[in-house]
This record gives C-alpha cells, sequence and structure tokens, in this order.
C-alpha cells in the first residue's frame, strides 16, 4: 500500500498511471487528510521530500511525493518552485494569462517542465528522490484543454502542440512521467522485489 | 569515484571504512574544497541531503554526505542537530563536559547516536538518504579516547565502555555503520551493479 501525497485530485490520476501494477494507492484524500504542507522550499527536491517525509511519518505508510513547476529562462526562471504559490488563489487560466503578458515581449521563449519524484518509508527510514526535466518553449498563447496546470501554455521540443493539446501523448515524455518511471525502476531493484 | 563529502578527518576514515571495496573515494581535501556548507537544517536528513546536494552539484561527482549528532532525552533531544555548531569554536572535551554538567541532576540518562547518510548523484539527479540510531545512555564521565565527537560519552545499550573505550568494535554497532551500511545495500542493488 502506497500513499500518494499530493492533494490536487489531476496530479493524484497522473502518478497513478506510472505506479507498478499490484501496487495498491491510496491518496490523502482516501485517508480524509486535509492537513497541507507549506512548500517552502528552496528547490523543487527540497518541497518534494518535505511533502514526502511529512505525510509518511504522519501516517506510517510508504509515501510517494511530486514537486514540480514550470521554469521559465526569460524570466529567470520564474515561476519555478513558486509554480503553486504564485497568484495561489486564482485559477491556472488567469495564472498562464499573467504569465503570457510577463512573456509577451520577449523572443527566447526557452522553458522547462521540472518534476521532483520522492518515495518515503518512514519505517526503514529511506528517501529517495529522483528530479526530471522536459526541455521546451512557452506557447504565445493558451492551447488545449488537457492535463491540468500550465501545460495549455507549455510546447515541448520536437512537438507543435501544447502538453494541453496532447492527452495521452504527453504521459510517455512529460517530467512527471521520466521522474516517476526513473523512481519506480530504483524502488523494483531495492524494495518491491524483496 | 566517490566523493566523501566532509571536512571532518575522523568522519571520513570512519566512512570510508564503509565503503564496499573496488570503490575509490576521496575526501573535500583531496580536491582542495574549503568551502563550508551550513548545517542549518532541521534535521539529520535535512542536513545531510543538503551536504551531499552542495558539494555533487560544486564538483559533478557522485557523493556521499553524513550528518548526525548525539539526542539526549532528558535535554529534550539538545545537542541533536545541533551538536556540531553547539560552542563550535570549542574542543569536543569542553562540550562534552558543559553537557556533562547540564547532566549532572539527570536521573533519566537515555540518549541515541543519530546518523542520515546520503548519496546523491548529480548527473542522474538521485539522492538517497537513509537515517539510522543507535540507542543508549550517557555516561557520568567522559571515558576513553578512541572515535571522535562525544563518543567518550555515550554507552551503548548491551554495553558498559562508551564509544571512546571501544576502539574497532563500534564500527560493527554505531549509527553511522547502520546508516552506511544500508545505503550502499541500497546502491549496490540499484547503480553498482549495472
Amino acid at each position: 500500500m502506497l500513499l500518494i501525497a499530493t492533494r490536487n485530485k489531476h496530479k493524484f490520476e497522473e502518478i497513478k498511471r506510472f505506479v507498478p501494477d499490484g501496487i495498491q494507492v491510496v491518496s490523502l484524500a482516501d485517508l480524509g487528510i486535509n492537513l497541507e504542507v507549506e512548500e517552502d522550499g528552496e528547490s523543487f527536491v527540497q518541497n518534494s521530500i518535505k511533502k514526502a517525509v511529512f505525510y509518511g511519518n504522519m501516517t506510517k505508510m510508504k509515501v510517494i511525493a511530486d514537486d514540480s513547476g514550470l521554469v521559465i529562462d526569460a524570466l529567470n526562471g520564474f515561476p519555478g518552485v513558486h509554480s503553486a504559490r504564485f497568484m495561489k488563489d486564482y485559477d491556472y487560466k488567469e495564472k498562464m494569462m499573467v504569465i503570457l503578458k510577463m512573456m509577451e515581449k520577449k523572443e527566447e521563449r526557452f522553458a522547462r517542465f521540472v518534476c521532483a519524484a520522492t518515495y518515503y518509508d518512514p519505517v526503514g527510514n529511506i528517501i529517495i528522490c529522483c528530479e526530471e526535466k522536459v526541455e521546451g518553449t512557452l506557447a504565445y498563447e493558451i492551447r488545449g484543454s488537457e492535463g491540468f496546470g500550465y501545460d495549455p501554455i507549455f510546447i515541448p521540443n520536437g512537438y507543435d502542440k501544447t502538453f494541453g493539446e496532447m492527452g495521452e501523448e504527453k504521459h510517455k515524455i512529460s517530467h512527471r512521467y521520466k521522474a516517476f518511471t526513473k523512481l519506480f525502476s530504483l524502488l523494483r531493484a531495492i524494495i518491491f522485489d524483496k
């Protein structure tokens, strides 16, 4: 039994698809946990580990957690680790419109999605964290309604669609796919086979 | 090639003995690195990861780091994560004398040594961290000159000698032995065999 430590329903569904067959997962909502962790770390890795350790110590369950965000070169990495906190009380459509406004005059549109995926076993006292990214560029307008978060303004390299226009295809190339695939391949080797 | 990210010569020698045969290690001193990381985390795990990530990103080498300390129940966990920072400019004999003074009237003398051992691969973007502890009691006086740090005032459960009186025996039961043995057994499964 593995706790996927997110309060974001979209993220829960996305992570669930990367969990190997035969491992049962539950969400924070399933456990009735409403407590939020302050994501005040300086890096995706720090926030991801902080979340996993917090919910793992609370529940004594094995946990996976994720911290991810959009990093835009022309904005010195903004919103980055602030991706969720930025305009916290607004929806993503409004957040994306502000980002597009900030990028209006910018020709350099390099951006990347970064994901830090963490496993924490509070009994074995083991933390494993992998960080992965997918490179791309920032779109000029909001395109597509698939995915969640900043997906509709991010075009991965080698594609002309945004993550928001991609559907299933996204889950074969995304930052979250790469981070969790690596994490589970490490876990398979050391944990699940024993 | 593995960087053991400590500036403490004793700790370097201790960790080196837990590294599996065939893996070459270097120290920060070997690389001429004098920069210090501020150990300002709230836990051994945080400090250990902070050190590993700092020196790994600096050198692009695979790194192992450790953060460890003595946790005394009757002092609400003190010195704990402050073990190194506490009376930083004094030597350990003076630090231990102050601790013994603080413990003079205390009958409950439960204490434990805790070690968080971290591996960081800055190219693969993988962090693995294990925390282990050894339970024991606080001695009434400084005993023995083996080991380092607070070793001469810590008596592990099941023994009547302090770590400072133990020599080789310590390295079969210590917090550092347990944490690094676990860490290397995880690493053997996922990294070194491939």
